[in-house]
């Protein structure tokens, strides 16, 4: 991507299928190059900004379509540039032909993100906002909206300036020090350095800590249905999506492969994920769909076991790790009238302890008390209050090496390091910190984050 | 759908997966209504008609996101009602919150189409213009484009309108015939008004003729490629189209239902149908896959009858109507090296009269020269030139009983039926015509034709 320049830059903003799209227009000259594709009551240059005009694109004498077009002017748009929106009706074949006479008459076809790009570099948000505005179109739930919207208002910005200010200080206090080192002065109380320094430390480390919770939320929740062969993982997952995603049947070992499904639970997406049976089998394909399951596992963060009502004998027990949260469930309650009486009765915390849901996956009987249970594992509270977590992972591996760092310089300052080291360690903490805001960024770093925006943003 | 009302109806403008989403408000009080839950710089309600504003939506303290509306005030809008444009994030999750917003302060769910029903009670356009404008949304192709295009922009209508005013006139004259029934004289006269007629005719009979080109731009070319299984129907087809869309093999019959693909060649849509070899047989699948291709040959305006280059004896013909163009193919010259021979010396114009194309389907050879062939077919001209040509089925239909009624009142004419009966089915003649254009109009036709628009149009 060419970055620093202004040229006139042209993208679909909006996709194609519905009654209108938008196409979007940004640079020098951007309202003078789509003036002289259209025809209407006022030419677009003399408009006045922020207003909408009603005309026809046309295209050497024909007229491609009726638009109306909407003219910004630098320094108040999305870019910060001279700008224009045109509202076509919504056939691919307009959108296409428009955007090659834009071209022609001097625009150039957009790269992904380039218009936040150029928002960025034009100051009007910070780096981790423009992240968020990626994140907002592709929220699809409360909880993934909120996130994304706390990122995109500033959301941990300012406390990572005010943390970085804050370390800024002490840096600069320990290479003051380096101009009076004959004097063997100390400006930088090593008392109050420590403490600083620990403060600094918890903060960060609660900001990686909430990626766990973040991430779950924009990615989706990975829940794993485990079990063995024919417990009716298949029907639950349809039953929670509302859908036939995955095959059923009375066969054992009918899912082969894992199958996804996502579904929203109260605002907070999850991912479901289907597995094949676990048995011991001497079928190949079985025995890979087998090592499949074994990796989703892994890979959950909520892990549903799933045994058979009335089943012989006790489901070997999944191991999960302390990051995981398990949930045991017994289903096809509707075939065996005991434990129908458990449900009504209320009394399903025998020696489980409390833990086992007994469903009926074909019926639905339980399935809402299921869908509480894996809702309360993850807490939106201090999300939609619009509380500072993490969810984007450059995020979360920038504030890893800024915590690393900023553990070795504590250590450093109990091992009596002189402040010129001391200072290199913390300009290091600086740096990371400074990665996730845009302070400090490099053309790899831009490329990296906004090749993955979508045209026209 | 309840119309002549202006309640604020609200509706997604765009496709949700774009940068941007556009949701359209329009209604009395629809400005008002954005406004309760807009906070921007200034209000809406107070804000110049064609002015764009940056602001937030705001849901009950909380902000759903950051958006641009345009206000529009009655007359001059779309609908000719007030009415506003919202412009957020694409996210559907967005889209959703934030219709669910707008029902909640006194919108409702539009119907489909029901802005442009509006458009057109509001004399905005007639109602051939307002089904223009869905097929505008639906073209793909420059052909497409430009039928729905001059229909967008009168088409027919004046020429419809002229037609009308004539026959009006004609049926005034001969009601005041009537009123002066006992001195029986005759302010039409017979001999004019049968050239009238006649005149009328050939213009409804011209536009009905054009159907058969301006459905075919519309719905794409019908092409069914026929001929003995295994001469490379398949192949042909995925050449064309540029993809793997039919599977092929060496396996005489592994086409087993017709296969569909679109391809542009040069403005103008075809509609491919690759079918079933044709031949003996007594597996059952494949004599239903034989039975289809015969329907498919029925049903196309070209038929590409293929056969394999020195293949014994020559293939029996396949019998085409007077409508439909039959071209034929010798496939495979990549391996007869004598028809290869032929080809280089642009000596095909042997017995079968020099509508013989020699192919490669597998390496491509001669097949730009098959699309010059099938592209011919269809005559283009009078289309870029904005000429009237009939796309619309419900137009087609109302010309044709329109055309009927004409004709029958001609006969009559020389029959010498009274001016009361010819006037009654002059009559009848305008108002299969007022159909088209929408002077007269039923409930009924209204919700037919504007329940097959887009939502949001």
């Amino acid at each position: 991507m060419h970055f620093e320049e202004h040229d006139i830059i042209v993208a679909p903003a909006t996709a194609v299928g519905g009654a209108i799209a938008v196409i979007r227009v940004s640079g020098e000259g951007s309202v003078e190059c789509c003036d002289r594709v259209f025809r209407g009551r006022t030419s677009l240059a003399e408009a006045k900004p922020y207003t909408v005009h009603y005309g026809e694109i046309v295209d050497g004498g024909q007229v491609l379509d009726d638009v109306l077009v909407t003219v910004f002017r630098a320094p108040h748009s999305y870019t910060g540039e001279d700008g224009v929106e045109i509202s076509v009706h919504g056939s691919g074949y307009i959108v296409s032909e428009l955007l090659a006479l834009l071209v022609r008459h001097g625009a150039r076809m957009a790269q992904p993100g380039e218009f936040s790009v150029r928002a960025f570099l034009a100051g009007k948000m910070d780096l981790s906002q423009a992240e968020a505005v990626a994140d907002m179109i592709a929220s699809s739930s409360r909880a993934s909206h909120s996130l994304a919207s706390t990122q995109m208002r500033g959301g941990y910005s300012t406390s990572l300036a005010e943390l970085r200010s804050k370390l800024l200080n002490v840096v600069s206090l320990l290479e003051l020090e380096l101009d009076f080192a004959e004097e063997e002065v100390e400006f930088a109380d090593r008392g109050q350095l420590a403490e600083m320094l620990d403060s600094a430390a918890c903060e960060i480390e609660r900001l990686c800590e909430s990626f766990r919770l973040g991430n779950a939320i924009k990615e989706g929740v990975a829940t794993v249905i485990v079990g063995e062969p024919n417990v009716g993982k298949s029907t639950l997952l349809n039953r929670l999506v509302g859908e036939d995603r995955a095959m059923t049947s009375d066969i054992a070992g009918t899912t082969r492969d894992t199958i996804e499904a996502m579904c929203n639970i109260d605002g907070v997406m999850f991912r479901f994920v289907d597995t094949a049976g676990l048995r011991d089998t001497d079928d190949r394909l079985e025995r890979m769909g087998i090592e499949r399951t074994q990796r989703a596992v892994e890979q959950a963060q909520i892990v549903v076991q799933m045994v058979e009502a009335g089943a012989d004998g006790e489901a070997e027990p999944v191991s999960v790790t302390d990051e995981q949260t398990l949930i045991r469930v017994v289903n096809k309650i509707d075939k065996y009238s005991s434990a129908c009486a458990m449900v009504e009765d209320g009394n399903h915390d025998g020696k489980e302890g409390g833990d086992v849901i007994y469903i009926s996956a074909k019926n639905g009987e339980g399935v809402d008390e299921l869908r509480r249970r894996l809702r309360a594992t993850i807490d939106t509270e201090g999300v939609y209050a619009g509380e500072s977590v993490v969810s984007n992972g450059r995020h979360y591996e920038a504030l890893q090496r800024a915590l690393e760092a900023l553990l070795h310089s504590r250590e450093a300052l109990v091992e009596g390091l002189s402040g010129e080291l001391l200072s290199e360690e913390l300009r290091e903490v600086l740096r990371h910190l400074g990665e996730i805001t845009g302070e400090i960024t490099s053309q790899d770093i831009l490329n990296n984050i906004f090749s993955k925006f979508c045209i026209g943003k």
